[in-house]
Order: structure tokens, then C-alpha cells, then sequence
């Protein structure tokens, strides 16, 4: 009989990989060797500069497959100096393994590829298990997982529901899920005017108390208080900057973002209409020409409660006993782009080093982790 | 008898002394040189690193003295390339006298020292001609006509009297000259917050937002309508800047410029106190901290219309054919240091290309200026 997979050592693995994207470093590799022993069948879908893998146990045409979403590549180590330890040596010290990509989210990988793997080994079930695996979801996320659905399409791969493994929880393990997340766009603002001294301003038109107002205008509106499985709406005025270094000199120019995260009572074509009329309006009333450029990162998305986040919340409360929160807050993940192609809920460990100096797991939390997977698996194929 | 004095000769002199303050660059022995062999004693009056000429027709004692203020100091040549003369070249062409200073004004100080020289000459005066001549009106303004007039202070030198020969006329010759000017103040804030994630705008305390609805404010409040010497006093932001540049990041700080230019109806002290109430209440409303800074470049003066600028407006009118205008608008000048030693008028020639590329002065201008500080002299001793 073989050994169970330890997830803190694959993890471990995985950290020494210096997976920075869109370098692979090995981390596919490390996958591939565990994964193929165990009978799964692995492909790697490369596009551009991204490696990524996809690796199925069962038939490719099973009633039932389930699915494990998650990357390798990793945000880069930052100020290596303010680190403590080695970024890449995967260091275990007072019960966590230290090293960049630790939380966020080799530890996921490793907890559910030691889970499947184990799971098919032990109770072969009747379906297929997936794991689709990007090298590009710190990077631009344009050749990680939208190229693995692309290739899937094409293949005729399919998954019946899919998990991704992110870190979910803010402070507590097991006290958050998430069945889907906000839109995000970001609206960069340019105020021309024309410039002048400013002893003179009714011979100049000032730019900057037209942004003033303009972004005063954008961040008192409410945009909604919430829907049903939604936070309210949020814009952040992120920044407005001139760069005048003159006090007697009225400039010409000004520039300012806002980044708008936004629940299923918008659009990104919706909110671009209404900053488009703002910028229309005090252009109107201030004279300045008010140009706009709009960034759509993605819409608002959700898997409505129902069997799938029922069986994931059911499996996190048996091994915490803590009953998850499905929440739609936070950032971007790629199960943007999963929804697409069948049901997904997110669940993974606390989030709280991810992307900073000396970011590290606890190790009992990977252990965790892998359990509460093995159980999803269990639960999912009874 | 003697030749009077070239004033465009003298100019082109003055333009060929590099005097980028605080360099002197040979432009006072110039001076010295014309007017000692006219009879006046010249006395370097230096402070710091600045040299000031004070130049003395007539006695000390004498109940009657008429004083001409002026700068020999120039700004910066700024983007040498762009000019199509050597800046320092005094270059004659199309009737224009082309250099840094042309305008700003070694025309002027050409003009009066020529007129001043010849008026001595040819009708010696019951009373003293004064030259006040700074080195130091780009600068800081700390060693300059300040210097000179402790110097005049501690000597016991007086003028009656002051002309201030800085451009005033914003396109015709003769068409203004100023009684007065408004004060200029700065402020600078800075609002700090917290900084935080974008998409969780709740957990942060974005100053961004509550600096636009600041400078809103303020660049909305109506000062003044205006008293009866002075236009409106005016509120320039002159910047905004976060220096952010990430949208998924709400920044801590954010700060910001204004300048003020105000008439009679304010005090640097009466707007400092609203400025700081303004911030206190933004500040009480938002729970960021608002830190203000004030600078205070001086207050506003006037001399009121009376015998001094009756009489510099009727020389002006008899030359040009123009009555002037009795301005108080425009940026500083050194007449906010020579209005506590006695009534000052400022009367000068066209601005228009004073620190810019290619600065040049229309030759006849400088001529006629000199014939109306001549006539000015005539009538004040008449």
C-alpha cells in the first residue's frame, strides 16, 4: 500500500520552485511526477510565455467530474532584504513553512493534488477528477486559466463542478467561502485646461479644482447598499496627480483613477455610461476637456447557494467546525473565467501574508486543507 | 556739453552681464561707471551673496528725493536650445533688443539711470536723485531692495518718493501702472489616511477623496467681490498629488497646493485662520488628519491715488498719449518693501516675453520709457 501524500512537503516542493510568473521553475514538474503515478493523465497547455498543466484521473467523458482550480506562479519576493528568510528555501520554523507562494497558493495545490491523489488511490470513484493548473494568475491572467478552458473547449474536456483553491478565509480557517466575486474596472480621468499664472486665474482654466469636484462627485455617490448575495458597490478615487511644482504657475493638465469593485446590480457597461456622463457634465459645466479611458478587469459573478457550496460548507464545518460564510467579497480570482464553463466556489486557507515579506503557512492549516478537500471529493462521488 | 545717455546702448550692456541671480555678473560696475562720472555717489550695499547698488544724487538731507527701484538680477535661461539668439548676446534685430532681461528688466533700469543722468546734467535739481538697484528680485527677495533699504535705514537715507520700474503694461505701452499690489500666500496640505486594498475601501480611510472635497471647497468659496482699488482676490490649487500608482491600492497621503493672491479685504493672518478652520472641519468630517503649512509671500498694499500717481500718470499720457490704468493686479514686486519707507508707484514697459525664451524688448519702448521717467523727474522737481 502506498503512503498518503504529505501536503507540507509537497508544498515545500512547490516553494522551491522559484515560479515567478511567467516562469514555470519546475513547479508543473513537481505536479506532473506526483500526479502521474497516480494515473492521472497530464497535459501541458502552453500559450505565450505561460506554462500550464491539466491533469485528469477517469474517463474524459464521466457524468460527473470534479474540478481543482489553482496556480504555481507566484507575486515576485519584493524587498529580498526585509525578508528573514531564504523566499525560495521553503523553511519550516515554530510551525509554519515560510517562502513566497507559501499562502497564496502553493499550499492550495499541494492540499488538493495530495487529496485527489490519495482520494483515487484509496476509493476509486466513479467520474473524473481534474486539476487545472495555471502559470499566469498573478501576471495578466490572459494565458493561465482562459487558456486551459480554451484548450478544454477544443478538446472536448469538461468539468461538472469546479473548486478553486485561493485563500479565502481573512482571519479564522474555515470561516469563509466564496461563491462569487464583484466586477472590477478601473477609470482613468485626464482634465485639460489652460495654463496660466496663478495671479491671474480668470486668464487660465485650472484643471485641478475640476477634478477636485468631479472626484468629490464620484466618491459621494452611493452606488447601491448591497444585493442579495452582494456587498454595496465601492469606488476608490486611488489617486489624482499634477506634478506642479510651481505655486505661481496654474497647470494644464491633471490626472486621477478610480477603481470601482461592483455587485450584480451593475455592469462595467453600465458604470462606464454613468462615468461617462459625469466626465460629459463637468466638462459642460467647467469648460476643461475631461478625457476617459476605461479598464474592465471583470464582471460581477456568482454560483447562486444550491448543492455545490451546500457540499463544500458541509465539508468545511466537518473538519473545523466552522460553518463558512459564502461571500462574494474581495478581489478578482480566476474563477472570473471557470464560471464560464460550469458551477465554482472558492474555499482555501487564511489569505493574511499572501504577497507580502515573509509569507508563510501555518503547517497544521495544509493538513487541514488537504482534509476538508479529501472530503469534497468523498462527499462529492457518494 | 555731453551726449546724453543711449538707454538701448546701456540695455544691450546690461544684457551682455550673465547676472542670473544671485551673480551680480558686472551689471552694477556698469551702472556705477555711468552714473559716478554724472555725480552720483554709488555705495555697494551687500548682503549674503547678493550685491545691491545705491546710487545718490544731490544731499542726503534733502527735503525733497525721488527714488527709482529696479532689479539687475534675470531668471534662469531656461532651455538654451530653444532660444535663436545667444541669451547673453544683447542681439539687435527687427527692432527688437533680444536677451534674458530685456524686459525684466534691465530696459528699465536702462531707462531710469539714462533718464536720471541726463535730468542732473542738464537741470540740476533742489533736492536728490535716488537709484535703488538689487541684485536679488528673482531670488528670495531677502538680500535685495530688503538689504538696501535696512542699509538706507541705518544711513539715514531717505526717498520721498519711489518708482519701481518693473513691466506693467500687459499689452500697450502706457496703458497701466500699479498703485498697489494684492498679497500672495501658500498653502499646503496634506491629508493622511489609511492606506488599504481597493476592493475593501471599508478597512482603509482613502484621503484622496476627502482632499478633492477640500479643495473643492476652497476653490469654490468667493473671497471677495472685489474693493474699490483691488479686483477679487483669488484661490489657485495649483496641485493634487498622490503619487499612487497602483489601482488596487488606496493610498495613505495625498497632498495638495493653493495659492492665494488677496486684496485689502484680508490679511495673510485672516485667510491663515480660515484655511486652518477648513481643514480642521474636513477633517472632524472624515477622520483623516489635515496638516496645513502656510507660507506668506506679503501682504497687500496701496498707495492711494493721489499726487505721486497723478503726477507719474500725467507723464505717461503726455508721452504715450495713454492714461494708465490704476492697477493693483499682477504677481509681487519688490514695491511690497519699498511701500514702508514711502508712497512707491510701479510704471514699466510691456511684459509680455519676461522670463521666456527669446525675452525681447521693442527698441522704441525702451526710449520712450526713458523720456517718461525723464518728464517724470521734470515734474517732481518742477
Amino acid at each position: 500500500m502506498t503512503q498518503p501524500i504529505d501536503p507540507v512537503a509537497l508544498t515545500s516542493d512547490l516553494v522551491r520552485c522559484a515560479s515567478v510568473t511567467p516562469e514555470e521553475g519546475g513547479a508543473l514538474g513537481v505536479l506532473s511526477d506526483v500526479l502521474e503515478v497516480a494515473g492521472f493523465t497530464c497535459t501541458r497547455v502552453d500559450r505565450g510565455e505561460v506554462s500550464n498543466l491539466y491533469a485528469r484521473w477517469g474517463d474524459k467523458g464521466a457524468a460527473r467530474s470534479f474540478g481543482f482550480n489553482g496556480h504555481t506562479d507566484v507575486v515576485p519576493v519584493g524587498d529580498r532584504d526585509a525578508w528573514t528568510v531564504d523566499p525560495f528555501g521553503a523553511e519550516i520554523k515554530d510551525g509554519y513553512l515560510y517562502g513566497r507562494g507559501a499562502t497564496d497558493m502553493k499550499s492550495g495545490v499541494a492540499a488538493f493534488a495530495a487529496a485527489a491523489v490519495d482520494f483515487v488511490r484509496e476509493s476509486p470513484p466513479k467520474g473524473a477528477v481534474i486539476l487545472a493548473i495555471t502559470g499566469d494568475e498573478e501576471g495578466d491572467a490572459i494565458d493561465g486559466t482562459v487558456a486551459l478552458l480554451d484548450w478544454m473547449e477544443r478538446e472536448g474536456e469538461r468539468m461538472s463542478a469546479c473548486l478553486v483553491g485561493e485563500p479565502t478565509c481573512p482571519n479564522k480557517m474555515g470561516e469563509m467561502m466564496k461563491i462569487g466575486r464583484r466586477g472590477s474596472m478601473t477609470g482613468f480621468f485626464t482634465v485639460k485646461g489652460i495654463q496660466g499664472h496663478s495671479a491671474y486665474p480668470h486668464r487660465a482654466l485650472n484643471p485641478v479644482p475640476v477634478m477636485a469636484r468631479l472626484m468629490d462627485r464620484l466618491a459621494s455617490h452611493e452606488l447601491d447598499s448591497g444585493t442579495e448575495h452582494f456587498d454595496a458597490s465601492t469606488l476608490a478615487v486611488t489617486t489624482i496627480d499634477t506634478g506642479n511644482p510651481a505655486n505661481n504657475v496654474i497647470p494644464a493638465e491633471c490626472s486621477a483613477t478610480v477603481n470601482i469593485r461592483f455587485n450584480d446590480a451593475h455592469s462595467s457597461g453600465s458604470l462606464s455610461t454613468w462615468l461617462r456622463d459625469e466626465a460629459d457634465r463637468i466638462a459642460d459645466e467647467s469648460g476643461a476637456t475631461v478625457d476617459l479611458r476605461i479598464q474592465v478587469s471583470g464582471e460581477s459573478f456568482i454560483t447562486p447557494p444550491g448543492d455545490l457550496s451546500a457540499l463544500i460548507a458541509a465539508s468545511v464545518e466537518a473538519e473545523t467546525g466552522v460553518r463558512p460564510e459564502m461571500s462574494t467579497t474581495g478581489g478578482t480570482s480566476d474563477a472570473r473565467f471557470v464560471k464560464n464553463h460550469c458551477p465554482v466556489v472558492e474555499f482555501g486557507l487564511v489569505g493574511k501574508t499572501m504577497h507580502q515579506v515573509d509569507e508563510r503557512v501555518a503547517v497544521d492549516q495544509v493538513h487541514q486543507l488537504k482534509a476538508i478537500y479529501a472530503r469534497i471529493l468523498q462527499d462529492y462521488f457518494a
